[in-house]
């Protein structure tokens, strides 16, 4: 299916691309790249990749299809290195958490020969580390892919080629509405968690409250063990999406303090709609799921 | 091990008591009382109680423990109900989610000669009602109970007979305490939670970003589908407590936000101690449950 693709970038995602393209053999050989040292041996040893390439020119010969999969932070580099490296005819494709900024540095540092389709796997752990790769992380998740208007139909193929490959759903959307939408259901949802945590373990009653907090606690502060180098990355490329949900939300909290404070039984709607919604929103999920299931 | 156990409120809670007395056979009869037409009949149905009470003296009737297990909302009046019906020598407890008012309530309400002991299991799902109810819900949770300066042992050891009954484990705490540390650990993550869903579902990106919702915000809603009555019950009974911590969360938001809209780089400091707090508590919490494992 394919020749030589080359996963640059060895962290859960990445890792978890090349299991299943050896999983699925959709590849006669997968080459991978990771700066830091070891990680490329690591995912060579578990079979993530055939090759742990030393340089970013090894990853990039005679390579097919080049999927970036390194925290945000770190493309810009990346993609100003790989522009007088990078081979015409190329696709490149990422896996960012922000899609508008990638998008425009890979237009200004890729050479024009390059063929280069936003992408975003609604997928994740809140670990990270090619150590917990896993083949079937996409199975069944919607994958966001952004062509803009000069993304050329071949690349565009290749890359829902990948996509099928790893058992997701192809989701086509605009860059800046989707870096809005997932400000909204990712990013303020970690940044929730995190404030939770911290609050939590600030006040006084923690050492104590720590031994009583249970499912709700321990689902509600999940996300905050999530990759801080991956969030701060997330909040730089994607901050005036993210302060109008944060407003958003404490705007709500305050509602509610105000009923909470005057001892309001109105609150009941303000329970009973949330409720509603989450429902609601379960409801969609399943029938979707059910939808897009082949 | 016991003679005749009464259960009033047959509800997640109150049902779940009723199967696990079952399963370990640890009463002679269990009778149940709930105010909803055919609750009692469908516990009965499901082995939760031996027989359905229709009025609140049958189920006080020659009972020598009595657990409380309706919403706090409606402990007022049930227990003003009670003080003229009930037995000398009964001993009572409840499972409401705060502490003090109830316990107020029960010394106003019950005559001198019956013994009222506090307590709260924690353990809970996001979902309500009698036909959810599971035996083996209180496994290896803290059930933590609130003796006062004139509670008397024989009431205690006869509710804590009941909690090892259930498998779970006995844990000590004052009343105001308790109240304080389930609003940081308990209360305040239900309100972020419907915070967060009432916010994701007012953005104007709902109707879309709905689709891209994935687990971390399918963790993060998960509590705001919980019951509104009963948390209702809660705000009402344990305002202040819960306006320190709003109050709080909504100081730590503001704080994340400042660093969000400067694009402060030192937001990786913020996100480290939270997934550093967040593992701190898991191998507590693992460490805890493992001494506490008989």
């Amino acid at each position: 299916m394919f020749d030589r693709v080359g996963i640059i970038g060895l962290g859960l995602i990445g890792g978890s691309i090349g299991l299943a393209l050896h999983k699925t053999k959709a590849a006669r050989q997968v080459v991978g790249y990771d700066m830091r040292t070891g990680v490329g041996e690591q995912a060579c040893a578990m079979q993530a990749i055939d090759v742990a390439c030393t340089t970013l020119a090894d990853v990039l010969q005679g390579t097919e299809l080049v999927i970036l999969a390194t925290p945000v932070g770190a493309m810009h580099t990346l993609l100003k290195g790989m522009g007088s490296l990078i081979e015409p005819g190329t696709v490149v494709t990422d896996v960012a958490s922000t899609k508008a900024q990638v998008i425009t540095w890979a237009e200004e540092l890729l050479p024009a020969s390059v063929f280069f389709v936003g992408g975003h796997p609604m997928t994740g752990k809140e670990v990270s580390g090619v150590e917990v790769a896993d083949a079937t992380l996409f199975m069944k998740c919607l994958y966001c892919l952004t062509p803009v208007h000069n993304t050329q139909p071949i690349a565009l193929n290749k890359v829902i080629t990948l996509i099928e490959v790893l058992g997701a759903y192809v989701h086509y959307i605009d860059p800046v509405e989707h870096d809005k939408q997932v400000a909204n259901v990712s990013h303020l949802p970690f940044l929730a968690s995190v404030a939770m945590m911290t609050t939590a373990a600030e006040d006084a009653t923690w050492s104590d409250a720590a031994l009583l907090a249970a499912s709700g606690f321990r689902d509600m502060s999940r996300l905050a063990g999530g990759s801080p180098e991956m969030y701060r990355d997330i909040c730089m490329t994607n901050s005036p999406a993210l302060v109008t949900m944060l407003d958003a939300y404490i705007a709500t909290l305050e509602q509610i303090r105000t009923q909470v404070r005057l001892q309001d039984k109105n609150i009941l709607n303000t329970f009973k709609e949330a409720q509603q919604l989450r429902l609601q929103w379960q409801n969609t999920r399943n029938f979707t799921e059910g939808e897009q299931n082949p």
